[in-house]
């Protein structure tokens, strides 16, 4: 068994609206910084995994991903995995 | 004025408990997938900036996270910033 850590990604899908990250573009504007735009804002899940090989690492993630952490109907998820 | 994209994650200080974290640590458990651990929940923020150039973006992108974004007393934060 090898030891791997995954960063993973979850975002409010581009097609929605996403209310937290226009609050925050505009309390940016407030403090002097308009010339940030487009903020969006998700979650960011670091985590450590046991695995056979990096394809049985990605599958584990990607199950996790699809089961728990990410709801498809308003995020989507992108990760990356590495051996530690 | 270049247009540039980052990438912020914002996550709980290591000397920190992460209920969150352990939470779905618990609960992926619970759907046979104890192969992971260590989960930790943070926030992922993506923005467009324009900036003169790369330090500049830099700077900005750091005043945003040191004055709005993060809370260093609970997090803390890394970023990437790259042309679009």
């Amino acid at each position: 068994m090898n030891l791997y850590a995954a960063s993973v990604r979850i975002m409010p899908l581009k097609a929605l609206l996403d209310p937290q990250g226009k609050a925050v573009t505009h309390s940016l504007q407030k403090i002097n910084l308009a010339a940030i735009s487009d903020v969006r804002v998700g979650k960011h899940i670091a985590l450590e995994l046991q695995a056979e090989n990096d394809i049985q690492a990605h599958q584990l993630v990607d199950e996790a991903c699809k089961k728990l952490l990410c709801n498809p109907i308003m995020e989507f998820y992108e990760f990356e995995i590495k051996p530690i």
